[in-house]
């Protein structure tokens, strides 16, 4: 396995690390967020904006695309760089997480999962390996494993066997990830589970990175566990996890969880919160969170946010987009959106420089008593 | 009353013209269709789209800008440019068509119209001075008088009654007009009314001549009446209308509609059709309408529209669009959105140079073929 990941510095200050990912649709420079677009596009943002913004990668959810264009449009397309025209990189999340939530529709054995479809109730099933198959129709440049998500609270010994399963799933995942050859240069990232509890994460991390994946994430927090257990389960992946490789915080979190999980040695995040907070009329600014509904602003006629280089942020009041929130606009959950996007963008752009100059402990300082 | 508007060739197979309109906010080239913004933005549409799109003029509507951002708000931002950062023109309308939609909510008397908001319930009043005041806060380049919309069908004495209160309006708004000075160089538009009567729109058309103002509209079409007598209407008016002032056909229509009334000499075009059908999946394409849920475009690899200068149109497979579509992903609305935006102003825009060639007549019976 080639070096596609460069470790470039890590943080006098912490344990901090910035690098660069190589992918066949671009490279990309970590710390990195990650805009989610679970259908194939980044919900009220088009592809050129998200260039625009220096977005290098977005994400894609394998249950979705699945279901819905469906794996033979996919296939026809040669994948989901062309039928959706995304130049930049896709990473997919095996839509474990998906699957898991639809409760009364599931079924689990250890060969896999069987569910039903939320959109027509079909059935369908899910195996360790179809998944993978799954993302190699589906191009993206880096694949995750499927998981079972342990729920929380979970007692030590559900924790135990759901943690079992996954890294059976993992396994598995990896042969046929090999077997089948890799002519996209896809890559294959495995998931720690193991609920709240140290020593099951370890004993996952140990077996995983035994296995050898070309990355290892954090899945099953931000799942209700209060922060400092999510920092401290975070902290503990992040040490035993190899330096070589990129690691991945899983759908987490606000701006704080990212800028805490940085600096633990956290180099990839995504999270919806951007683009959902959005359409609820909820900024992200670098003055800190606006409610844009709230009456204040009324006659505002500051920009969104000067302080950011995008087109939403410096060309239109806070004024004017409150009263496209309030009034229904589409346009107004398009530049919320760009806002909220620009500012997870800008928050990790800088944070790396931060880290190559040996200043991130002190610039996160600064920058969480303004948020 | 300086010559803002220049009529430079008449196609010599018809009365379809060619001219330019000069607004403090840019020169408009007719025939020219305008984009809807009832509040103050394109639905799904961003300004610099527009601009991309070469949308040289958007509409307004008095009655929701009144109410929502409200009159304060405008005045403290210098008016609607200023509040929103659209750059090019604008025209609004009254807010007639709204507020007498409003049925129970409204009490008309001479001295106007009483009315509720159909946002709070709060109570309003609109006199045609008012309306004239209140666009002149709004700074639109073009504004309406307020008239009564004659319903369909009326009687002759309905009709009748109907068009001497926009009458006595029209007369009261160019009185105001005059009054309160000009220093934003707006322009004042009459609305012919008279239902389906041509003698009625003739009686009103001299006196509305006779008044004076910087162009003339035909309102009150496109109520449900059938296409023939909606053409019918139309020639009666333009023929009536002076040649050397703007003349707009108000709310109309289909892309047959608008090339139809072209051909009678009509300059000026709005109509909702292009971006509400967008949002129910309607296309409008250089190859005719489509509608874009229907199944034998799952697969459908060809472009949305391979002759429009569009983002939209060039980039993007209709199976992809479909996807977006069915799956309700906000970019669905957006694509669709530039897309039938870019179609109309190439339709207007090509029949302008067909217009200059005098090759309109056989130009429009190509295209209407192909639609």
């Amino acid at each position: 396995m080639e070096n596609y990941f460069k470790l470039e510095h890590t943080s006098k200050d912490s344990k901090a690390r910035a690098g660069t990912i190589e992918t066949q649709h671009g490279r990309i420079e970590t710390p990195v967020f990650m805009p989610v677009g679970t259908q194939g596009a980044v919900k009220a943002v088009e592809h050129r904006e998200l260039h625009e913004l220096q977005a290098k990668i977005i994400l894609g959810n394998t249950y979705h695309l699945y279901l819905r264009p469906g794996i033979e449009v996919l296939e026809k397309f040669g994948g989901l760089h062309n039928f959706s025209n995304w130049t930049g990189a896709l990473l997919t999340d095996s839509g474990g997480y998906q699957v898991f939530s639809l409760q009364e529709l599931r079924k689990i054995s250890e060969e896999g999962v069987e569910f039903k479809s939320h959109i027509d109730g079909s059935k369908h099933f899910f195996s360790p390996e179809k998944v993978v198959q799954v993302q190699k129709i589906i191009g993206s440049d880096i694949m995750m494993v499927l998981d079972e998500c342990t729920p929380y609270p979970a007692t030590y010994q559900q924790a135990e066997q759901s943690m079992e399963l996954s890294l059976l799933w993992a396994r598995r995942s990896k042969n046929e990830f090999v077997k089948s050859g890799n002519e996209k240069m896809q890559r294959l990232f495995g998931i720690a589970q193991g609920g709240m509890y140290f020593d099951l994460r370890r004993r996952y991390i140990e077996e995983m990175v035994g296995i050898g994946f070309d990355g290892y994430a954090i899945g099953g927090l931000s799942v209700g566990e209060p922060p400092e257990m999510m920092y401290d389960v975070t902290g503990v992946c992040a040490e035993l996890m190899p330096a070589d490789k990129p690691r991945y915080l899983m759908g987490v979190g606000t701006p704080e969880n990212i800028l805490e999980a940085i600096e633990m040695g956290i180099d990839m995040f995504d999270c919806v919160l951007p683009t959902r907070n959005a359409r609820n009329g909820q900024l992200f600014t670098t003055r800190g969170k606006i409610n844009i509904r709230n009456a204040k602003y009324k006659f505002a006629e500051e920009a969104i946010d000067e302080n950011l280089d995008c087109y939403a942020s410096r060309n239109f009041s806070l004024a004017y987009l409150r009263h496209l929130t309030i009034s229904g606009e589409i346009l107004g959950l398009q530049l919320a959106s760009l806002q909220n996007i620009a500012f997870y963008l800008w928050l990790v752009r800088t944070a790396r420089e931060k880290i190559l100059k040996d200043e991130y402990v002190s610039w996160k300082k600064e920058v969480l008593e303004k948020l």
